[in-house]
């Protein structure tokens, strides 16, 4: 056994999801060569976070307060609604101002192996704004991976039976990129996507 | 952004070995969706482990007091040390009974890619202690991979020009398996390294 401290900030490290006693040991004995003030600076963030920060009641994404200042932004469409993944995508979309309308953050539908249940909360939330009735579209902005796919379906399974429409992303080829960088799953998708291309129609 | 309480987590998290944005990220979402008493727990124990451990000021080993308990021990052979890259290689040892003498633990050592110089005060002190004059045998029990070749060599280098005697742990079959289990490389060690088996010898 290491003494107790070390022991006690081991057991804390490993909590983490994806760290392991190895990492967790790892992650400790650089904590007893970091400066004290680094230490404490660790040990106020986590405290900090943990107690200033919250989920927004409308939208889920994390904020300072609740509701979030874009589901507050009159200016915004409530008819709308993009569902991502988490904080991270709606920072992106954001950053580019994509989205006319409202967020939907599913975070907890980030891991489902980390042990989220299908019928979480956040998927009840999304099924009861729509049926608040002022929603016209629900936009699913997931990843394009095995994660981001079945979060889709299961924002999917969701709203069955409600009537809204139900949109995602487009796939295909990526605008700026050489077709010889891009998988072949990549360009099979927009190859299967094909659209015709009409005469007046812009490059 | 993110809110600043969560920015300021995913920056001090960002500070542990072998944890990126992604990996930080991950983790300070994590720790919006502990209990509190968790988080604190975690705070608590970052600070205690920082303020309540040290460095033994003799074999390098995290303790409470320095010296610690087995630097301290009458019993112990001090003309042994036992040169380990960690505090967990010591548990090992230790709880195996192995080591009559006392230990070396180099500790920054264990990571040379993470900006340790060779010439650390690891290797300083245990060249130091070898000078004090009572030390008979260095015995290297860093690992048989690359990061502990490395450290052994650092040592062998540090203990140069001294008379001590330098050892290192046989490497061969591992006593109990089967050497279907075992890679080509550790079977070739143990061929180069093979014995001559005397009539009068034990199996």
């Amino acid at each position: 056994m290491f003494p107790e401290p070390l022991e006690r900030l081991i057991r804390a490290l490993e909590r983490f999801p994806g760290v392991g006693p190895r990492s967790a040991e790892r992650m400790a004995l650089h904590v007893l060569r970091s400066p004290r003030e680094e230490v404490a600076e660790l040990a106020v963030a986590l405290r900090d976070a943990r107690l200033h920060t919250r989920r927004c009641q409308e939208c889920g994404n994390i904020t300072l307060q609740s509701p979030c200042p874009i589901c507050e932004d009159p200016e915004r469409d409530p008819g709308m609604i993009c569902v991502v993944e988490g904080p991270r995508e709606v920072e992106k979309l954001e950053s580019a101002g994509i989205i006319p309308g409202v967020y939907h953050v599913l975070l907890e539908g980030l891991a489902p192996r980390e042990g989220a249940e299908p019928e979480n909360r956040a998927l009840r939330a999304l099924r009861e704004r729509v049926e608040g009735g002022k929603v016209r579209e629900v936009v699913i902005a997931t990843a394009p991976d095995r994660e981001g796919e079945g979060a889709a379906l299961l924002v999917r399974e969701a709203l069955q039976g409600l009537t809204v429409q139900l949109t995602r992303l487009a796939r295909g080829v990526p605008v700026g990129t050489r077709l010889e960088y891009l998988h072949g799953e990549i360009l099979a998708e927009a190859f299967r996507g094909r659209r015709p291309w009409l005469p007046d129609e812009e490059a």
